[in-house]
């Protein structure tokens, strides 16, 4: 099972609505990593709203991809983490480090704007000052 | 398989990325109007882009569903109708007359916005003229 990656613009949104098997987590990742190159996308939304339970091994998949998204320099937000599955992560030593987190993909997508104007922002001072 | 439903505030999202089975599109269109009851939303964008091939019963239920939508009190846009996918609608003698098209999920999203504002100025009027 392939997890869907809607573009919006230069933004790519991806919900994560069933429990992925270890494999179609990094089928997922690499689906991921491959669009945001492809497309140049700017930033990706990571809605997991709809997950009761997120195992360690799901934690780590999510936290990778979002850092790999960023090393290709784009944004990352993990949208809707549900209140159990914080206090687990968290109750396990597991943080979402990669990535901020929004309430909802509403709130993520205007964190994913935020962030990618301040970046547009900070390079236009950058080439003034050149 | 079903088809993930992302909301995006009160607007929903969906892209349909693989050619669904007749039971799976039965599913998709059950999935969606009843998501739409349940959250009230005030639109819904199908977004169809990924497709190839939308056969004379793929057609009819996203059709059907825009309707349906729209019968619940919702506005429905279609984005991402490919050019191929165009013309055999057109020549089967086929046509998505449901719903209104956009070019692709970002358009969709504008445009189901402007309706939805206007119809919130609509309604703002009657109040006021009661």
């Amino acid at each position: 099972m392939r997890i869907p990656i809607l573009g919006l613009g230069r933004i790519l949104l991806v919900s994560i609505q069933v429990d992925l098997t270890d494999s179609d987590a990094m089928q997922f990742q690499s689906d991921l990593v491959e669009r945001v190159a492809e497309t140049e996308a700017l930033g990706v939304a990571i809605d997991i709203t709809a997950l009761d339970v997120v195992d360690s091994y799901m934690a780590r998949v999510i936290n990778d991809t979002a850092s790999m998204v960023r090393l290709l320099g784009a944004e990352a937000v993990i949208c809707g983490v549900q209140p159990f599955v914080a206090m687990t992560l968290i109750e396990m030593g597991r943080d979402l480090l990669g990535a901020d987190c929004a309430f909802n993909l509403e709130q993520g997508l205007e964190v994913l704007k935020d962030r990618i104007a301040k970046r547009g922002d900070t390079r236009f001072d950058e080439d003034e000052d050149a």
